[in-house]
């Protein structure tokens, strides 16, 4: 099930390279990868990222900012764009620099409370 | 100089709460807050949000995603867009949830090399 979305969600996105659904430990649930053997350690990035998004999520409540629902990191090479799917959770979209971000972003919307329906 | 700049950046955007040229290490050089009593406390988030750049720019650059370009924070209220000026600032926006960021996005990117000038 939920390697089906992350396949969806992918196969919708030009330019996607890898979609998770990760505990906010950085232990993938479930990873759909495009090209493994690319340049940029995808998989590593996302572990790496999963860090940020609880301490993220900790400041934007403390200065009441409210619920954070996206989290959107462009550099050089890729944008990634993570998504809380709910406390535990998040879902991660990582795209090649010239992909189509706004679809990404419009599928994660989509798909991420049907996975917390799956995750609950 | 900043001043003026980041005057500019918040009358530009259509719901700009506040926008900052702050060190990697949190300590804000100039800032420019529109509504410093609003319910979210901006200028705390920000220092708060600064922890993460220099996390998030090693992380991109450690797994060959290249330099940091922009990172982006939506939560409920409000969305912060961060763009590394150089190696030891940052320029941050925080606009409200229904503000232009696509506007916001672009002044960044356009101020970010002149601030660079003016910090090198």
């Amino acid at each position: 099930m939920f390697a089906e979305s992350l396949r969806t969600i992918c196969a919708g996105v030009q330019g996607a390279l890898a979609a998770t659904v990760m505990g906010m430990d950085g232990l993938a649930v479930d990873t759909h990868e495009i090209e493994p053997e690319g340049e940029v350690d995808v998989s590593s990035l996302l572990i790496e990222y999963s860090t940020l998004i609880s301490q993220v999520r900790r400041s934007a409540q403390m200065f009441a900012a409210g619920q954070l629902e996206e989290l959107s990191i462009r550099s050089e090479h890729l944008t990634t764009i993570i998504r809380p799917v709910n406390q535990d959770y998040f879902l991660a979209l990582a795209v090649r620099a010239d992909g189509n971000l706004g679809k990404g972003r419009y599928l994660l919307r989509i798909h991420a409370p049907k996975l917390a329906k799956e995750l609950s």
